[in-house]
């Protein structure tokens, strides 16, 4: 029986983790569980997987619901504090699906001898990649992805010798602005950038997809999980989202890993990695799909794209400060301030202006991380 | 540096080993050579890469020669007997590469201890599938596909256990008529049929390949090779031979490999196996192939995959009929003696008069062989 501890239960990668688990309970317990504000439905949670603990982010309504959790056998944490302590707890896996920066801490406290963290929290690798993957050799703990593109290239890379890889190759859907010209661009609504063609994700993630940042994104999480060089790898445009991502190794051969769009199926991976278990989902059907297809990605339409992968290369602080700009730039188009083509021009800036430092520890990232952010405000007041 | 041993060196899969082999002297040493009666290619291969031993088929032919190879240092032996005695060398890994049921007992006598035989030779699975995979257990030994199919689902499944294996799916090119009606079908002429979209091969593997036998057959070896029921082994049509195969797993995700149409991929990775090394060949872009595509075989027009099909569910000798029987149908249509969608027919008639006993040795194997040879000409003399 493999403990499990999931943090950000309430969201999509959360959800999905406790449809898994709650198949396999035979192989599977829950351990702990946190969410951000939804208390009701971590109540609910709390109540079928039974966790000994739970922590709810926000303070004022972890006071309200301390009792009602106590009333179905659970002790609730609050603040930053009690996610914190769940993490340090004694389980064989923690999903860290939080949102964020704040997931960085939790993924760090968590690597001990013989764990593992699943991470679904962008933010552990873009910020933290030197600090989290140093941590994870030196406590020989193992650090899994759960996204869809890194768990293709995980599958891909089982039973071969790293040296034999030449180079990982993302694939991305291109979003819903694939083929809209750069003078449409300037147009976009949030209606419009919110309307993601395969996969049903939150706000901020689909904006990025629609940018292309979250592709940008995934590189340099991949740059951190599988230890090569920005130049080895690419990024594939391939609208139907069915080859999650491939490898090719240095004897020209490729490896593909396929699938239909369901993220309980690189979940599911990422708990049982490097074994797998039956998981009744809908199978793929080349035959009725017919057709992939496959476009190289326009860096000049999708600036983000590029933008990511200079920050990569700067190194130190960029990546760090590249996630916090877009951010704040998505969070202005969110909120209609800025023009959809406004939120590279916000990072670009940001990436000029805030440094690329080297960085000791966690303290560094984060007051870069928030110098990005007054930069875009600073940027926006003056500007626009 | 492993030695190498190569049957049937002058055939297409034979050049292209030597042409890797001649790449990475380093790794590799040459300790035989044979063909069936090409005597100067082999003697220069022999001068080039300074076997110990070759060996011609051809008894007359080596008889010519035997003086010429000696001056070149090598000793050459003729007949199957020649041939037989090679493959008992004490070399690391033998290339079987002969055309027929002659491949057959070299492989058996191949197989000893920590020996790999990598074999592009189908009969010597389709045939004798049980003693070949048996005694290879049995000593040890390894078998490793050339074939691009195989190979692709070897590479897949590498890392992987066993048992989380759902099925496996066989790609296939379609063949020159995927898209003719079964009207259509009835004229074909050899030179329709020679003319396959996406690899260069020999002429009665590329009958096979528009019949949909070749695929009929690659079905069976995977079934030897990977050890699955027939149930679990699928074929999809593939147009543009990009897929090489595909394996799905328990948890419904699929793995495939890729590359562009290459001998040499899949003949050094037997070569490698696990691991790989460099090869120059061009690299897949699938962004300037824009597509592939994907459709189901159509076995009503396609008789041939149907019955190996069948004769691999009826078992015991029955692989071998259609083997064989299919041989002579191929002759015969090469010969303009029968018509395309004859072949088919004289498959099946052979198939329901040469019973599927099941055999104990390589006699009972080469008496149905012959028994089905026969009953082809025989049926043709009576019908046609």
């Amino acid at each position: 029986m493999k403990k499990i501890g999931i943090l950000g239960s309430t969201g999509s990668i959360g959800k999905n983790t406790l449809d898994i688990l709650s198949r396999r309970s035979d192989l599977f317990s829950v351990s702990y569980l946190s969410a951000n504000r939804n208390a009701e439905l971590l109540l609910e949670q709390a109540r079928i997987f039974k966790p000994a603990r739970a922590a709810l982010m926000n303070e004022k309504v972890g006071a309200e619901y301390r009792l009602r959790f106590r009333e179905v056998g659970v002790e609730l944490l609050s603040g930053f504090e009690g996610i914190l302590a769940l993490s340090g707890e004694d389980v064989d896996l923690m999903v860290n699906a939080l949102v964020g920066a704040i997931g960085l801490r939790p993924t760090l406290n968590a690597l001990k001898p013989g764990k593992r963290v699943a991470l679904a929290n962008k933010e552990t690798l873009v910020l933290g990649g030197k600090l989290v993957t140093e941590k994870a050799r030196e406590m020989n703990a193992e650090l899994i992805p759960i996204d869809s593109e890194h768990s293709a290239i995980l599958q891909c890379i089982v039973g071969e010798r790293k040296e034999d890889i030449k180079k990982l190759i993302l694939t991305a859907s291109g979003g819903p602005f694939r083929q809209w010209s750069t003078e449409k661009l300037k147009n976009v609504s949030i209606k419009d950038a919110l309307n993601h063609p395969n996969w049903d994700m939150g706000s901020k993630i689909t904006i990025d997809s629609a940018t292309m940042m979250n592709k940008g994104l995934e590189v340099i999480e991949a740059f951190w999980l599988f230890d090569l060089d920005a130049d080895r790898i690419e990024v594939l445009i391939h609208p139907e989202s069915i080859i999650h991502s491939l490898v090719e190794f240095v004897d020209c051969s490729c490896k593909a890993q396929l699938g239909l769009p369901d993220m309980r199926a690189p979940i599911q991976y990422a708990l049982t990695f490097p074994e797998r278990i039956q998981l009744e989902i809908p199978e793929l059907n080349l035959a009725s799909l017919g057709k992939l297809t496959f476009e190289e990605p326009d860096v000049k339409k999708f600036r983000c794209l590029k933008l990511a992968f200079d920050a990569l290369r700067q190194g130190g602080t960029a990546p760090g400060v590249l996630n916090a700009s877009n951010e704040e730039a998505v969070n202005l188009f969110l909120n209609e301030k800025i023009h959809f083509n406004q939120i590279p021009y916000l990072v670009e800036d940001a990436l000029e202006h805030c440094g690329t430092n080297s960085y000791h520890g966690v303290e560094d990232l984060l007051n870069f991380d928030e110098m990005a952010r007054n930069r875009v405000r600073e940027k926006y007041e003056q500007s626009f």
